[in-house]
C-alpha cells in the first residue's frame, strides 16, 4: 500500500452492488489492431454483463468470443475521489432464444441505438475487482 | 447512418473543447496480455493528453512507447444522452526535464496517487473522434 495510500480494495460483493448502480460501463476492445474504449448501457445478469449492440457493428465483431475489459466508476465533482470497478472475461453473443428474449426483456438500454440494436452481447465474468480512492 | 439516428459525429475541435472539460478520463491498456480499463486524471496540453502514475505501477509499465485508448465520457441520468470521445495515440514517459516540469506544474491530480506519482506519460493524439448520443 505504499504508493497507494487513499485506496481501498473492494469485495467481489461490493463490486456487484456498484456494477447493478451504474447506468453506463466501458468496455475495452480491440478494432483494427488498435485499442478502443466506447461507452454502452448495460444490465448484470446472474455472473454476465449483458449489454445490445446492433448487427454488423464493430462492436458486435470485437466482442465475438474474445477475451474484453468492461469498467463502471463512479467520481466526486473534484475528480479526485471515486471507485473503479474492472471486469475482465470472454465476450460472446447470446443466440439461445431463451437467454435472449429474457436478456431483451430486462432493462438493457443501448446508447441511442434504437430497437436497431436487437444483437445481445454477453461478458463472462471471470476476473472481477475494484478500488475506492480518496 | 441507418443504424444510428441519433448519433452526432464531432468535430476535432468540440472532441478538444470537451476533452479540456472532464476531470477524469479512461485509458485502454494491456496489462499481462488482458485488457485493462483504468480511470486517470489528466490534462490536455498541446496535442497530448499527459497524466501522472507512479513509479514501477502496472500502468506506468503499460503505458511504455505502446498505443493506448484514451475515452471520456458525460452521459445524462438516464444513461441513454451523452457524449463520448476517443483518443488513440503512442503514450510515452516524459523524461525531458522542462517538459516533465511543465506538465507537473499544470493541473493533472492524480487520483488518490498523492506526491508519489512523479512519473508523467504522455499520449500523442494520433486519432481522434467523437460522437454525441441521443
Amino acid at each position: 500500500m505504499m504508493y497507494e495510500p487513499n485506496m481501498e480494495v473492494l469485495s467481489a460483493e461490493e463490486c456487484i452492488t456498484l456494477l447493478r448502480q451504474a447506468p453506463v460501463g466501458h468496455i475495452g476492445i480491440s478494432v483494427g489492431g488498435l485499442p478502443v474504449i466506447l461507452p454502452v448501457n448495460y444490465s448484470v445478469v446472474d455472473d454476465g454483463i449483458m449489454f445490445r449492440t446492433i448487427p454488423g457493428s464493430k462492436l458486435a465483431a470485437a466482442s465475438a468470443s474474445t477475451v474484453v475489459a468492461f469498467e463502471v466508476d463512479s467520481h466526486g465533482d473534484d475528480g479526485c475521489s471515486g471507485w473503479s470497478v474492472l471486469v475482465q472475461g470472454i465476450a460472446r453473443e447470446v443466440t439461445d432464444p431463451i437467454e435472449r428474449e429474457m436478456a431483451l426483456g430486462a432493462p438493457i438500454r443501448a446508447w441511442a441505438l434504437g430497437d436497431r440494436a436487437d444483437r445481445v452481447v454477453r461478458i463472462e465474468m471471470q476476473n472481477l475487482s475494484g478500488r475506492r480512492y480518496g
